[in-house]
Parts: C-alpha cells; structure tokens; sequence
C-alpha cells in the first residue's frame, strides 16, 4: 500500500479526495490535515466517510509541512484555497515528497501570467517551471516522472479536453473560440459566504467573474501550446443551482471544409482508448457525469452558420478536481490509471 | 370590469394567466377551457388558486369555439400546445373577438418559414399577416388595434429586447451573434414524459434542440427586420434543475469602435422609460426576476478578444408567456401597461 | 397613504415585507433600515425590488430609534434576529408608534417561560404583558386595538390554527399531540454559515433543534389557554431543500368518539369565513401556498390506530411571517384584512 | 466470477443494481432484461453505465422466463413495478435458480394481509411462506441458504432497523409508535406521471399515501414479530424535492423507566459489529447517506412529554432497494456481506 496524505481535507476536494482515495485498492492515507478542525475525527466533520474502514482511526493534523515530512506519506495531495499551495510545495518536494496539488497555484509555466491574472507575485516561481499540468490526456508522460503536477482545473478541462485534439490538427480557426460554461455550487467552495446560501442559490441562475476569470489564464496557455499561436478567447462561467457538474458550451469556427464528421473523428484517434474520456452520440448531461471521473464530449454543426458546437459535462469534484488528481496520481506512482476511479 | 376567456388554462403558462388575471383590477375572467379537466372546479385542478375571489366560482368548460364566442369574453388568451391555436383564432377573430395567442403558431409572417421551421404546412395562413407580434416595447401601436396578438415566445424576448435596439442603430455585427441559453424545467409544459421528472431534471443540466430550435425562426425574423438584412444565428437551449426562469448569455461582435457604454446608452434611450426592462449594473439573476414581468439585461465587454457579452434574464412564464401576454392585452384594451403586473 | 417603516429590511422577512408593502394599495414605505448596509439603494442590495415606483429612491438608513420616530411613520414593522426587538419597542410604543415585531421576543406573556427557553432574561419584560400575540384568527379584536403585536412565528402558526379549535372545542387528548415539521432554508435567515450553504441543504434533509426547540413556548402557551390546562407537546423540526414552506404534519388522539368529519365541522365554523384559511380536501403541498398568505390544512382518521393526523401548509415568509405580519398590520389600520395580500 | 441478471434494470433500482453489479468484484452481468428498450444497449438508455468495463456489451434482451434460465446467472435480481415478480419468481426457482426480489411481491408471510393491502389476490401464494425477508441484519442465516428473498423496502428498512431491536427487549410500548417518513422522488420510480414531473415536485413538499400506505404491512408484521403481539403503527409518507434519501423521524413511548442511554446500549449491542447501521452522535441527514448501503440511526429523548425520538437515514435506492439486494445476495453467495457496497 501506498501512503498518501491530503491537505486541507476539509474542503469540498479535499472530502471528494477522502472519499476516493479512502476505497483506492492500493493506498493508504497517512495523513489528512485541517487548520480549522485540527485534532478532530475525520468521521466527526465528515459523517459521511463514517464505515470506511480505511478512514475510521484518521484525526484531522495541523498543516503543517513538517507533519507531513513526516507522516510517512509518499505523495502529498494539496486540496487548499488558492495561493497557499506555494508555502507547502516548495519544501516538501525538497523533502523528496511528490505532491499532486488541486489549486491553480502551478498550474501556469509564466510567472508574469500569473500576476496579470491573479494579481499578486508568485511565491515559488522557481516551481513553475518544474511542475507539469496535470491533464493525463495530454501529459501522461510528464506526469509519470514528476515531483509537482498542478492538476487540471474543472473548467479547463472541460474545454481543453474537447479543443486541444482540434487545435493540434488545425481544424478549428484559433481565435473564434468562445465557451459560456455552467457549474454545480460546490465549485465555488465548502465558504460562509452569503451569495452562497441555499436560498441565493436554489431558483438562480447566474453569471459571474466576468470577462477576464483567472482560469482563462491556463486554458489559454494549453489552447495557445496546441495551436502553435497566441490563443484568446471568450468564457463565461455560470452558477446554476446543482451540487455537482459542469458543462460547457464551445462556440468555434472550423477550418475551411472542415465538418462535424471530421471533428469526430479527430477525438476517436485521440481518446478512443483513453478511459475517461466519452466521445457521446447523444447530448452530454452533467447526471451522467456526476460522482465520476468521466468526461463526456459531443459535437454539432451548425450548418446555418458555419459554426461548430462543443458540448462537454464533468463532475467539477471528479474530473474536475479529486477524480483527476487521483488519475494523476496513479500515474505518478505507476498504477493502473483507473484504480479507484471506475 | 372587461371579460376574457383563458382556453388551455391547466399548463403552466394557463395557470399563471389565471393567476394574473385573477389579481387584475379591470378583469372579469368569464371562462376558463381544458379539454383534460372539463366540468371540474378550476380550484380543484389549480389549487393555488382557491380563495382569490375572482375565480371562486370557475369551472373549465370545453374548449369549443361556439362556447367562447358566447361566455361574453371579448378578450380570448390561447394557451395552447404548439399547432392547435389556428382553428381557435380565425373563427374568434371572425366572430368579433380579440385574440392573444401564447403560443407559435403566428409570430411568423412567412408560411413558408413556418414551414421550414415546423415541419408542416400552417393550418390559418391568411391570418399570418395580419397577426402583430406581441413584444410590446417593438410594436406597442400595432399591439393597440391588432385583433390577433401573437405573443412574443420565452427565448426570444430575452434576445429581441436586448439585440433589436443594437441592431438598429447599427452597433453590432449582424452575423456574429451566438446566444447560450437556459431555462427552468416549467418551460418544457405540463407534459408526462420521463424525460422531464423530478429525478431526470434535478441534478441535471443539458442542452438540447441542436442545432435549428424551432424559436429560432421569429428570432432571426425580428432581427432581420431590425438590421436592414438577413441575419442568421447560432442559438443554443439548455434546461437547468429550476422552476422557471431564462438566462440568455449573447456573445457579439460590435461594429468598429463601439464600446460598453455606447451600447447602455442605446438601451438607455430604448428602455429608459419602459416600465419591464431593468438596465442593470449587476449582472442579471433569474432569482430576481422569478414571478415578475420583468426582464434584466447587462452587458460587459471582453476587450481581450473585442467581443460584447449580453446577458438577460427573465421569467420564462413571466415576461416569456403569461405576463407578456398581459401586457399586451392591456395595450389592447387601452389600460395602464403595468395593470396587474406589478 | 399609511406611513410605514421597516427595521431590518434586508433578511428574508424583511425583503419579504418590503414586497408586500411596496404592493398595498393604502402604504408608503417612509423608512427602511439595516446596520449593514446603512447609506445603500434598497435596489441595490435587494434588486428584486427594482422596478416598484414605490420603493424606487429608498435608501436604508441607521437602524436608530431617533430615525424612526422622526421618519413620519406611524406603524412601525420590527423583522430582526431574536433578542434585538426590546430595545426599539419600547422607546417606539413610548413615542406612539405602534409597532408590529416579527421576531419572538415578544410572544411570551410570561418571563420565566422566555428565561427558561431562550436562556437569558427578557430586557423589556413590561411590555410582555401589553404586547398582543399575532395571530388575527385568533386574536384579531386585540390586535385592532394594540400598540405592539407579536406577530406569530412560522412553526408555530402551522400548529396553531389547526390545534386551537380543536382543543377549545374538546375534542382532542390535550396531552397527546405530537408534530413533525418541515420547513425550507430560508426559514433559518440570510446568515453566512456553512450549514446553510447551497451544497450543504440540496440533496439533504435533517431534523434539528431537538427537543426543545424556542418556537415550542409559544405553541405550548397558545394551546394550554386554548385547552383550560397545560399542554406540552412534541415538535421535531426538519430542514428540506426548498426555499420557502413549512410542512407540517400532526399526531393527535381524538376525544372519545370524535371522527373526521367533526373535526371538519369544528375547523368549517371557525374558519369557513376567514380569508386565509384553507380547508382542503386533498392534502396540503406547499408548492400551493408559497408566496401567499394562505394557511391550507387537512385532516385524515388512521382507523387501524385510531389516531388523527392533521397536515397543514402554509410559506414561511408568508402566512409564517411578512404576509401575518400585513395582515396584522391591516386589521390595527382599520384595513380591509385582505388588503396587498391577495 | 458468479453470473447473475437484472429484470427491469432501466428503472430507478434496475439501474442502481447494474451500477453496483459493473463495479462488484466477484460479479458478470450475463443479462439485463427490458421489456421497453429490448434490444437496445444498455449503454444508450442508462449513459451513465457506459465506460465501465463490465457492461460495455450488454444489451438489453425480453424479459422472458425462458431467456433467464438459458442466460447462465446462477442469481436473478427481480426490479420490477408492483405485482410483477410473481410470474418470474416460481418458474426461476423451479429451474434451480436463486431470486433476490426488489418488490413488495413476496415481502408478506400472509396471502390475506397481501389482499388486505394490495387488493388483490397473490398469483404465487404457495412462495410467500418460503420467501425470506430481505433484510440482512435480522434474517441473515435464513437468507444464507434462501432460494428466494424479498428484499426489504425502503421505507421499511428504515423503520425496522431502529425499532426491531428495541421491540425485542421490550423498551418500547408497542403500540406507541408513530412514524413520519420523507423520502426522494426517485422512490417513486421512473414513471411518466404528471405528479412527478420536475416543476410538481420542485419547491414542493407533500405527504400522500394515507393512511394505510401498503408498506405499512410488511413493516407491521416484522414489528409484530419482535414485539411477539400485534403491532399496528401510524405511518406518514412525504414527497420532498430530492433524488434519493429516506428521513423517517419515528416518536415511541419508552417502556416505564427507559432512558435513551438504553435505547443506545440495545443498538450497540445489536448492530456494533454491523458494516452497514452508523449509530450516530449526531442527527443523521440523508446527505451522508446518499448513494451508499448506510442506514444512520441516533436517538433523543423528549424529557418534557416522556417520549423518544428515533432518527435515520439512508438511500431509498441504496440500502432502500439496490444495495440492500446487492448485500442480500453477497450473503446467499457466500461473500463478504460488503463486497461492491463500501
């Protein structure tokens, strides 16, 4: 068995982690940390993993680096609130730890980029460039060998799963992108904040963190990697009233001549035999999705206009964050990459 | 007190006319029709509707032609299923009543696009160019001695109201709009089919009615008219776990030079005096507008890529259907625009 | 035009009464007040109500006692959390004011009963006595003539009215009166908790507040008087992913040889004349009363037992809370009962 | 790997089973039987299946005796509407194989009291007294070596998880129970019923079935067996807006002198050693119960009026139905009772 540790546990990521890593066939978690239940059962703060025997004796630990030196933990998932990532990653990788961390903290190789859209300087910009982005499809290699992997983030997985493959082969024209995507609540994160109450949320639909959301910064930075050109785009997230789930919309002009069918088959020669990836006939629906670390994927023409239509559905919590950090994670430490995710 | 019949008051655009009407300090509800629910006690069926004394007393009668001509309505609102209000109208209209159809089946001044859009020939076509299409801050004085109304459907309100003005005063790029939309579950009917229960819909968000939505026809009939030229669109419908509500997400290319505040300022001047268009500085929320005749519209700019972002929201039985229809009937009727609806 | 005033308009009570209020036909909303956001449009932090001509230049003012003596109103509607309503009632029922408070702090006629369940003592115990319990079904000639009335609070109104005539009459085991309820979220406040988050009450349902919730004084009170002896109970509250509604479902043994339809008959001469009373023959959902002010009950005989179960329906925000507290307010005005709420 | 088939896998538990059958480590499918979708992959109708390894192939065949005895299963799951599993059930005996009944069809030990709340006669009463009841934590050595089990209902189980202990040590007055039961629509099954359609249960809370709801029969024998007197209980069910989970608060009087602490002890006792009863601390809430085999139980006592308040949780489709067939057959094949459930 291999020992992980998880921390800041107690977040929406952090419990789906749990959740995952807890009936993983070959993992042992060490540790789980939380700076607010510190010294509290996991069981206590998380019925719901209550029965697992895997988790029964766990106590959430203080996050601290140390600790985690020390646990006994082969690989680290970092599952905290953006921009303390830094403070953990640069010595506990020191420490001969590998680390798989869910924040956007590494997820961009420029640390100018990430001041532009984050708006502060980077605490470990040294890491930057050492870290790999954590999208099995497109990095599995990379991931295989790495000490940090940034894993993907919900949005941008769900938009650059379906457009990479078709921007590598020159089928789509690069700068007519445009996504208007929508996200079950808990992506927006286990905080006491009043917009977030059931009542402000249930009946509402809503966009929000419009135009220049920080998650564009890396989905430009793929998008721009597979086209060989400087990529911008559109996105507009939304808020609908749902625990769980993604789905994107994709707007997109094709190349000239370039058709739904060849869309299609462009995805099947790139996913055709990866595990989580569905190539759909019919429309994707988050509830197909969700408590998964499936992505499904489906294309339209829009033969009035010209225009291509992406559609794509993810668990945010699954392929999203936890299930995608656990895929990583299998890879890293040479498993079968669907171990406790199928 | 002036008289109108409701035919098909049991779906839910019915109900919350009866519901409106109920409440409307000028209106006599003479008659109600269901062919479902004929002889049955209007409260039994509708039990919201108990205790509003207006309509104590109705019983649905049958949805016979010969019945409305004689309850002594002189208003008549269809309520009905696509496809089943053209043998309501002409007789109606012939028989001196005035008439506001909810659905489809005249807001397109061409039979052939009827056709083309609904797959079928239309049944009353002499009475298509008569029919004035009943979106009130367009064709106020056309609404005011039209003896048949087309009311303005749910999705094209919340991308009419928004665009016609831009597109007359020439702001945006006629061929470059895309429209993401989404609606709550009651917009679909009052209908028994697996795909829209509780446990189909709740936890779920999907699009559907790719790529060529039937409302698309009225759509690019009224934007065509107000650009001078032919426009043709990408329009794409999701249904999201909600009673009601739409939230459209427009995404446009704005002429050469116009910006932000060029087009509030056009809106400004459209809307400034129209009592249901909310110009908001916040963006749009369908909680906000949920039960109201309201409809929310912002707009923000995505300088990254120059493109505008439009969004609106609106109750889809609200200003989408019954409370649009409302108003147009007290445009007809020549009462306050806002009796009953505020 | 009455003038009005509304402390503590921005929860959901408030909004609520802010709603109504800006919709009654014989009211001005001189004043509208909250702590937090002192200075700010009413349209801003509560943009529903944008639109209304009546609130339209509303802004929240400090919540101070000098501020709404000096507004102009002459009744004055307290919507704050528990313990807050004593220091403005006095001061305002001194200065003549006649004030309508929505929180419990003054529902108890006795202080060791208010000591004994909310734990402290009560800071303005004189007016115990004077204040008025709001329930106008049952106390409306005390209410007309009242300068401080407690409007009833949403559990126990769910209770009351069907219970009261019951016992009064004799003809339930005063000691065997057990209640299950179920309430939507926003019945809890706009507070910023995690427990109340949108990803935290969707997909759930939990009883809370055992055994002795606060609400259970006010009913145990109102029923003993209704009984001629001291009545305790069991109430067990439960939370359901809603926004508005309570649920309630109550277990009774009737007296001797007391059947279904005598209840009915009781319920028929106490309530076959008031407005807000339904008396349902099918059982009661609380999809039917939300945003009214309506209260729907029904009765059902377990032959098998011999038990009564008696379900109510009625909105926590209506009936539960802003809509009693107009109708309270109508009934001390000299107003026609119904007046903005229906 | 033991083969087994699902009859009736497209419904709400029909689905659950294959979800938990594709994951069970000891399990083939060898046929899923549809009379709507025959001939269809199981893929298309239930998306949410498709990736995982073990049901790639599948498709759906008639549901015809003889295709179930030639399939090769050794174990037939019966997931079934009401009155249905009676034709299926003899003759697949008969033939040597083994059933796990989802319906209530085989749940009675009496034909009469099947008539009594059924209405009809049982078309395979010769099997009612070889059934054994479903419910692995009273029945486990009889279901050992069953040939047939009726799998214990949702609101059943429970029920008699929390009550059948304390009744067979005597801590409770048997005739004092009375339940009140909320559960998800998906207990309802997947039926194209205008009652639940998204917009009828959303926002919505009701109680029907009353007062003698058919699962009140099978729940009253087994509590009449630990009681070793007739048992007759009172029993509200409630429809609340979500997917899965059962809540049921249960009000007892505790024999003289019993004290809550008994009641845990009892349960300690019972179910200490249970992999699938949480006694908990806390109140149980269905969101930690949702999609797994848990039922959470806590118990607290009304001081004031001397009764107890029983409380539990679990899945309708889960311990409720499909996992609680998945934890039936473990133990008729001699598995480890958690196999595919933790």
């Amino acid at each position: 068995m291999t020992k992980v540790a998880i921390v800041g546990a107690n977040g929406y990521s952090g419990e789906e982690l749990c959740t995952l890593l807890a009936r993983h066939p070959r993992v042992q978690i060490a540790a789980v940390t939380s700076r607010q239940h510190c010294g509290k059962s996991i069981c206590e703060i998380l019925p719901r993993l209550t029965g697992l025997p895997s988790v029964a004796s766990l106590v959430f630990s203080e996050s601290r680096v140390q600790n985690l030196v020390e646990c006994g933990a082969d690989f680290i998932f970092l599952a905290l609130p953006h921009g303390l990532a830094g403070e953990y990653a640069a010595p506990l990788v020191e420490a001969g730890k590998r680390v798989i961390d869910l924040s956007a903290d590494f997820r961009l190789r420029d640390a100018d980029t990430y001041k532009e859209f984050y708006g502060e300087d980077h605490g470990a910009g040294h890491l930057l460039k050492e870290a790999v982005y954590g999208l099995p499809e497109l990095y599995r290699t990379e991931i295989a060998r790495a000490r940090l992997v940034a894993s993907a983030g919900c949005y941008p997985t769900s938009l650059l799963l379906p457009l990479i493959p078709l921007l590598r082969a020159g089928l789509l024209e690069p700068q007519s992108i445009i996504a208007s995507c929508v996200s079950g609540v808990s992506g927006a994160g286990r905080k006491a904040e009043t917009v977030l109450l059931y009542a402000e949320c249930n009946e509402s639909l809503r966009a929000y963190g419009l135009p220049k959301h920080r998650h564009l910064s890396e989905v430009e930075q793929e998008l721009s990697l597979a086209a060989g050109t400087k990529v911008v785009m559109t996105f507009v997230p939304h808020l609908a009233p749902m625990n769980r789930g993604i789905h994107s919309t994709i707007f997109a002009t094709p190349a000239a001549g370039i058709t739904r069918s060849q869309v299609e088959a462009c995805w099947q020669e790139a996913y055709g035999k990866e595990p989580f990836v569905r190539l759909c006939s019919a429309l994707p629906d988050v509830k197909n999705v969700a408590s998964t670390n499936f992505c499904d994927m489906a294309v339209r023409e829009d033969e009035r206009t010209g225009r291509l239509v992406i559609l794509t559905a993810e668990d945010n919590l699954g392929k999203g964050a936890a299930g995608q950090a656990v895929q990583n994670f299998n890879i890293m430490a040479g498993f079968s990459e669907t171990d406790g995710l199928l």
